[in-house]
């Protein structure tokens, strides 16, 4: 029997449903989520969505027909989240209670009760999409809106390696019933704020190279960073910004995150281990995108990244 | 009878295949060239591609696997040209020659004998993905992987509002089939030549908001388009960029072609009118997408623009 309908079952017999999204939240725990929450509610269950952090304003409009509930939790299910710390401060006190948990990290920490992880899924939202299926709830698009922005923003527009042919199906599904695909892109991928244009402009003129042209790098001290009055959400997407210049194998980003303390990102080709080069200043990471802190003065910061590159790259002669 | 299965009994009765390109060639019109060429030629047909125009680089993994094959025209197709014009310089002889046009766009000027035009499809490699089924040639790694280019590149990876669930159950198959999508997206739209960066830097260095902030607009001059060193392909995108601007609802990009020659590029929300200001100017286009040729110096231009610009808004109550 399919985990799915072994999952629709519980959900059938239960009631009174707390649906907990991960700390800083994005558009696959927010999305499945309320897709969930929708469902259950068409079934005439109680249900409601419970999130540490502040929604961002781009989100909203995925709870916009999500019934304002009031009850005493019944049955607790988690969506996107690995791990109960990232359930952060304000759902900690559920973080032992959790009676299923629904994910698609590697790595999920099997925390609850129940645990319906699926690694080889792009988003949450996919696995969310054969549970409403196995519950004969009809995906009307409220919901499709909803799966379709979990699965676009956890796959970067499925622009990431993470994009299954499953990922595509259901997006056209969700499509077919009547999921605003160009309006959700439009706002997760073709809006940024002025802040954001201001904090690209900036690093765009820190940009320099290395190495034959085979590394660059971009910095971002904190004093540029209050002067472009960025919010946390605005730096989404400038550490790739390095790594996508034609030629360059290695990109690295340089934040000031408190004065005299820098949050160095490393985005690699395959051909590289970002992890090993990081490890020399006890970061680590992915193969292709590892990270480390260093404190100093910036220009300190950039020779000791530039060294171990450079000692890096000679070494794995590249 | 599906009209693909007629294409595909004309394709089985002919040989010696020209397939013709647009000029300025682009993923869709090189993806489905190249998909059916491999088609055409694992079912031991001769076929080859031509092109007006040099292929640019980022495009050349598309015919990795295409023989070089050298014969006198039988059957001439032409894909995703949708006037003969298109064709350019070097294939105009070919114009009235076509035997065959495979195209998706709605204003197909039907030159050819005959016409499978699918303006309902994003790409013409959606067609071309019909033609080889119906065809029963099977879509191998190397087919797939131009079939998937071609979508993604007219979709802008699935972010343009053309994108129908046709699209991505294709692109689901061609996954499947073996198509690299995360490596052909990697080089389509995460790429970007120095130039192009440079180009991009001294854009935002312009950039100027009018009609209280609801309108955006950057600058590029021949003098800072030389220095920069880009080429035709680093302009891609950005007269995007002002309307991506949160708030903007129109977006404007002026480039200088020749000396005191300034092409205007409007990009709009829904609600404006983007063809009706430019039509001030002897220009023209979609309603959200709109452009013209203003000829003075860039202090004139602009204050004219904003002036029309000015002007609508306050008719249009926006």
């Amino acid at each position: 029997m399919k985990i799915e309908i072994d999952i629709a079952k519980i959900l059938r017999d239960n009631n009174n449903f707390y649906i907990l999204t991960h700390k800083s939240p994005d558009g696959d725990t927010l999305g499945s989520a309320a897709a969930l929450c929708l469902a259950l509610q068409k079934m005439g269950k109680n249900s409601k969505i419970l999130c540490s952090d502040e929604i961002p304003k781009k989100y909203e409009f995925l709870f916009e027909h999500v019934k304002n509930q009031n009850f005493e939790p019944g049955y607790i299910i988690s969506v996107d989240v690995a791990d109960t710390q990232l359930l952060g401060e304000n759902l900690s006190c559920y973080a032992d209670r959790v009676d299923l948990c629904i994910d698609h990290h590697l790595m999920n920490q099997q925390f609850a009760r129940i645990s319906y992880v699926e690694s080889g899924f792009a988003a949450t939202a996919e696995i969310i999409y054969e549970i409403i299926n196995a519950l004969g709830v009809t995906i009307d698009a409220d919901i499709a809106n909803c799966i379709y922005t979990g699965i676009s923003t956890d796959t970067g527009c499925f622009r990431h390696s993470n994009a299954t042919s499953h990922s595509y199906r259901v997006a056209a599904d969700m499509i077919d019933r009547g999921a605003k695909a160009f309006e959700i892109n439009k706002i997760m991928f073709d809006t940024k704020s002025r802040a954001k244009l201001s904090l690209e402009k900036i690093a765009l003129e820190s940009l320099e190279f290395f190495c034959g042209n085979k590394c660059a790098m971009i910095t971002l001290t904190n004093d540029e960073i209050m002067r472009s009055g960025a919010r946390s959400s605005d730096f989404d997407g400038l550490s790739a910004i390095p790594r996508q210049i034609e030629g360059v194998l290695i990109g690295v980003f340089i934040k000031e995150e408190q004065t005299g303390m820098f949050k160095v990102s490393i985005r690699t080709d395959a051909a590289i281990d970002a992890s090993e080069i990081c490890a020399n200043f006890n970061g680590g990471g992915h193969r292709c995108a590892a990270g480390c802190t260093i404190c100093g003065d910036l220009a300190d910061v950039k020779k000791g990244i530039i060294l171990q590159i450079e000692r890096y790259m000679r070494d794995a002669e590249v």
